[in-house]
């Protein structure tokens, strides 16, 4: 292991700037960087065009040669964690002994392309937790859709628990974040047919049709969309409740719609 | 307040048992007894049948004049307990000073009883976490079906996690809880047919015709459903993917299943 810096102090200043990003998410944001665990998620994140800027492992959990054979194109200075400096920093309990820092995307609206000429597009206008955000992608990743649009996002994508729930899908997904403004604006520019989940009052979501270019925009879990989403959709849309609460999670809800969309574009 | 008891101490017996049932459920769950709180729930929970041992109230947070008349109907002890008390005992952040030990109910197959002929019903196996089981009933609520199975499941019901992130949908919905092979004798001796949910090389579920009495089983997110349910199914069925991914949450699925079901059935 030569040249193979290694970390044993948890007063260590690397140790520290990482402990402070995962308190501290805005400074993190500032840097432009996001912490990432696994070897898996390591793997989905580089296939996704995601660059690494430092990789740290536990020896005591893996082989640095092991390490560079599974990730052989990886061009970023490596250090060493002792496994108590590893376990301190680490987020999830059962991680492969892979901590990376990796350099976040741009996710501009100017920056999706579509292969198709009638994209299905998710668009979610401010998810109340990162949790959501994550659910919304896997469901997105199954569903194939072209675009995940996050409009008014909270915090940011790469939030410890989005980046966990999206079990990768956040690597796999095209995503752009934007406000609401310029997202219907785009939408607009691009023709895209926009429909508007509803609580109640509007077109059963069989009753549509999905078949041109198309975004699904769904709201919170306790408020929906907000009047700019319903003002501009070309139509509102609801599905049909029988029961007692009547609640839908909002993953649960945009897969039952987007996958509505995709039986009607199979048929 | 005349004979209410009032606790202000952690030392308290009562105290200290309600305590030893969120850490022990297992001894909670001989008790047949389970812990609830949020007036919303309490009341979800009497409008489905169940009925109230024990009522706690915080009298800095909620007036017992306010409570009786929200149900006046409850015919249980009443204790007061103080703040600190009661932020000890109480498993969520905000809740409205109300917590209450209710008696179990019974979830045997043979206490399911359908107004429909062809009843639909949603069953999952073992679902991996309490917030599976909850989410499972929120979809199952939603999309109203007939019923909901949990064969074989781990733990009780009545799990704090399960009771929260069913959103109250865990005393609206008919439960019952049973072994595989139990599920699968009932549905023979009922001529209920069985669609299983597979992860590949099934039929599309869009070919699949949910008309007739039938319930959908789901097995876990990592494993599926296991041998017995296949074997025993009259189909397997599939949400065909399109993603890198391809990971749909267990009630992300069984809500795509259950809504064309309806779909179909509401043709």
């Amino acid at each position: 292991m030569t040249n193979i810096k290694h970390i044993s102090s948890l007063q260590n200043p690397e140790v520290r700037q990482l402990e402070h990003w995962n308190r501290k998410s805005r400074d993190r944001r500032k840097s432009g960087r996001f912490l990432l665990e696994g070897v898996r998620e390591l793997g989905l994140a580089l296939a996704g065009g995601y660059t690494v800027a430092h990789l740290y492992f536990c020896p005591d959990i893996i082989d640095l040669a092991e390490l560079n054979a599974m990730f052989p194109n990886l061009d970023c200075p490596r250090t060493s964690l002792s496994q108590e400096v590893y376990r301190h920093l680490a987020f999830r309990g059962k991680t492969e002994g892979v901590l990376a820092v990796l350099h976040v995307k741009s996710h501009e609206l100017d920056d999706l392309k579509f292969d198709s000429e009638n994209p299905l597009i998710l668009i979610a206008e401010s998810p109340e937790k990162p949790g959501n955000v994550g659910a919304l992608l896997r469901t997105a990743d199954a569903a194939g859709v072209d675009a995940v649009i996050i409009a008014d996002l909270l915090g940011d994508l790469y939030n410890p628990n989005t980046i966990r729930s999206s079990v990768g899908c956040l690597f796999t997904v095209p995503i752009a974040t934007a406000s609401t403004s310029a997202t219907i604006n785009w939408l607009k520019s691009k023709n895209i047919q926009l429909f508007a989940a509803s609580l109640e009052g509007a077109k059963d979501y069989h009753d549509v049709d999905f078949g041109n270019a198309c975004a699904i925009a769904v709201g919170t879990e306790a408020t929906g969309l907000t009047t700019p989403w319903t003002e501009a959709a070309d139509s509102a849309i609801v599905i049909p409740m029988r029961g007692a609460i009547d609640s839908l999670n909002v993953s649960v809800a945009a897969a039952v719609l987007i996958f509505e969309a995709r039986r009607q574009r199979s048929l």
